[in-house]
């Protein structure tokens, strides 16, 4: 007899679709309810399609469900960041000193049909489309949903619920509205939106600007930046205030302001956007927010998971690769328990779950937060700069012995987001001091400098330890 | 023609009847709804009193109304914490090292009375009860209350309104749920809740243990506290997990292990308390949140204030003094303002208001977490304590040059909460490290230590400015 097996998943987006393939690989009866069409049957109109950065900690996801291959299919390397500054002059500030080390821009919908169809080839996986949840009850381990299609509810009664239905959950609002047990809740908006724009291909079909970087305008209080996708184009995200400086999302509102603006500030994106003023009216300014929550779980009935659970700003470059990840510490907890028969079986493995995951999620949310200050304005520091290329040259001369706060978060999948936290805030602050001071430069031996690096790297983390009385 | 001068307040707790005082000296047309009956109508019954501490911030509040001298007769000193070990030994750890430096014991509801007397003395101060706020229209700046007298709804139509209505507001609670611009806001709960108890007067009506202080049992994962009455009674407090360690709210159900956790880890306190399993049993066990949010104000029509706007744990002894100061912040923004007349002008006044004292309130927030750990923990550590001892000597020894964290928080009510945190976490690490490496100690030339711990703090305060690119 099956107990406890029966899974539903609320929403087929990226975390959802992946879960529903590991869990149909582990054998679960998975039913998946996502309320949008299918996306691989509703056409996405050229050049509009979102791309997202996907790095090692994505990748090995994609190991652990036998994708690698596929999906590196769908993969335009990104090996740095280009700079572009306010005269068009440029400059590449690699990732890594690591050749083998970079980032990826990747289609959204085209990563994520790659997962609906590989859950769908098994046949306990069932994925169900135009089905919209309205409410979880977490007691009885229901939820409503409303049918588009044939226009009327229905209750789906299972065994577990895993709301994977990104930062606007469903069932993150059930715990919070309905106050039945303790819940520890944030959502933290920047003071900036960002609003998506497009560099179409030139005629011949080839990209008009350097295709394998991760471009950036940054201006201080505001940046733009382009990923380039498959078919030639690049989508453009605009980050700037709602509110504050000269140019802003609440006085941009005409065609005229919205032209000066760029002219002045990235007269040479200007140039490879013709179709900026459409884009710019016809496209949403959406809000940047942070989610985070405790606990995710309740009881052994239901959890959240992906940006459900833990939504970050975009600019780690690590949303996706953090969902991701979570459903491989996920399938690790399940591996490591037997197969779970009641439900309180379940609510260890929950439990289990969260207190191994939560401090990374919040980790990375505060990194994606440090990024955004980094982006926009840190990249033009002269000291900044001249950390980035000390790390760079340490990590080509001793690439098993350095690793960039950078690197640790985005290369080093083996060790959780927190401890790269920790440990590449504690690095950043002994390479920025030794530099104000002149302890260490770019022609000092290197050996030296590594050396000077890790112990006061030590000495700082050691201070903090004993500040903290651990 | 008065204009703009019709000023709604929610709540006559602490904070709603101080702002009614001071508005009313200012001469505003103000209107009080508070949802519970008179406090100096019902009778409180004796030993039941709930007692807060009072301290330099909050008399500031008090110097600004005039009420200094009342207050004053209402407050019991506590010099500073009795300390109690499980074998009942007790030790005394100062406050300050300045003899005129102490905080002190108050009860909510007789310094509550006596702000609701004052505040009735102005003819343009009027104060309803059993008026209870059901929402709050922030376009139209109109509340719906429940009047519980005549048993009906009426609505209050004003220039401005100002919510003091706690840490469950209703004002916030529509901020959040009406979605009509971008509102951040954190709820975060601690694994622990609390309960009070009692210790009754002797017979004699004696206080049964030292008076002038803050009494603690810290056992590392829990603790008791008790703050002294006029009665001669104590308010005690346990603060618990809910669900961990060997003892634990969810499990303490029976007179028999209550009696048995008592008699195991507060043998002194239990010998005080012949009355704890009916305290135990009767009264509730309550969460410890802390509630963080922004913006405070909706346009210039609505702004919220105190607890409601800010949230804290009580373990800094701070959450009624914070709430004072802010109306001393507000105070000053209107004395800088010119007599507002618009909407326009109240709205400047809130900006301004929140952009000055926003960083504050964060901040104290944060130190009472900070606390929570030192007092149920970090009192009985040895290198924490040889640090108080070394603090002690210098705050007597230097009285004008050296100020603990604890100082700069509670007694200099002439720097801002962040100014204290940041300072004094610096401070505290540059003490423990080194004490913890032997480089001071109390028997070094005092003089000489002063300046290693300010030469030292100085370097970590510009050690993370530089490593913030600040």
């Amino acid at each position: 007899m099956n107990k406890q097996q029966n899974i539903l998943i609320i929403g087929a987006g990226l975390c959802g679709s992946l879960l529903a393939l590991r869990l149909g690989q582990r054998g679960y009866n998975v039913t998946v309810m996502e309320k949008r069409p299918d996306l691989r049957k509703v056409a996405i109109s050229a050049g509009r399609s979102i791309n997202l950065a996907f790095s090692d900690r994505g990748n090995k996801a994609m190991k652990l469900v036998g994708l690698e291959s596929k999906v590196n299919a769908l993969c335009i390397p990104m090996n740095g960041r280009m700079i572009h500054d306010k005269e068009g002059n440029t400059f590449l500030s690699n990732y890594s000193g690591r050749d083998y080390e970079y980032i990826n821009s990747i289609s959204r919908g085209g990563l994520n049909a790659l997962l609906l169809d590989e859950a769908e080839k098994h046949e306990n996986v069932t994925i169900q489309f135009n089905r919209k949840c309205k409410s979880v009850d977490f007691e009885k381990t229901t939820a409503l949903f409303y049918d588009y299609d044939s226009k009327s509810d229905f209750i789906e009664d299972t065994d577990v619920i895993i709301a994977t239905d990104g930062a606007g959950s469903i069932l993150r609002k059930s715990y919070y509205l309905e106050k039945k047990f303790l819940f520890s809740f944030s959502q933290d908006y920047l003071t900036h939106g960002y609003k998506e724009l497009s560099i179409l291909p030139a005629d011949s079909g080839d990209y008009k600007t350097y295709k394998n970087a991760l471009h950036i305008w940054p201006r201080g209080s505001f940046m733009l930046i382009a990923l380039p996708n498959l078919d030639g184009s690049f989508t453009v995200t605009l980050f700037l205030s709602y509110d504050d400086g000269d140019y802003n999302f609440n006085n941009l509102t005409t065609p005229e302001s919205v032209t000066e603006f760029f002219k002045k500030e990235f007269p040479d994106a200007l140039n490879l956007m013709p179709n900026l003023i459409e884009d710019f009216f016809k496209n949403p300014t959406s809000p940047l927010g942070t989610v985070k929550c405790s606990p995710w779980h309740y009881k052994g009935n239901t959890l959240l998971m992906g940006d459900a659970a833990h939504a970050i700003v975009p600019f780690y470059g690590q949303g996706m690769n953090a969902s991701f990840e979570d459903v491989v510490e996920f399938d690790n907890i399940l591996e490591a328990h037997n197969k779970p028969s009641t439900k309180s079986d379940w609510e260890n493995i929950f439990k289990s779950y969260e207190s191994t995951r939560k401090k990374d999620t919040d980790a990375i949310a505060d990194l994606a937060i440090d990024n955004f200050y980094e982006m926009k304005d840190h990249v033009n520091n002269h000291l900044f700069r001249e950390k980035r290329n000390l790390e760079m040259a340490l990590e080509k001369n001793f690439p098993e012995q350095y690793a960039s706060k950078y690197s640790l978060v985005t290369f080093n999948e083996n060790i959780g987001y927190r401890e790269a936290m920790l440990k590449g805030r504690a690095q950043d602050k002994a390479i920025l001091n030794m530099l104000a001071e002149g302890e260490i430069d770019l022609n000092s031996d290197l050996r030296l400098v590594l050396e000077k690096i890790n112990s006061e790297t030590q000495e700082i983390l050691q201070e903090d330890n004993i500040a903290g009385l651990k």
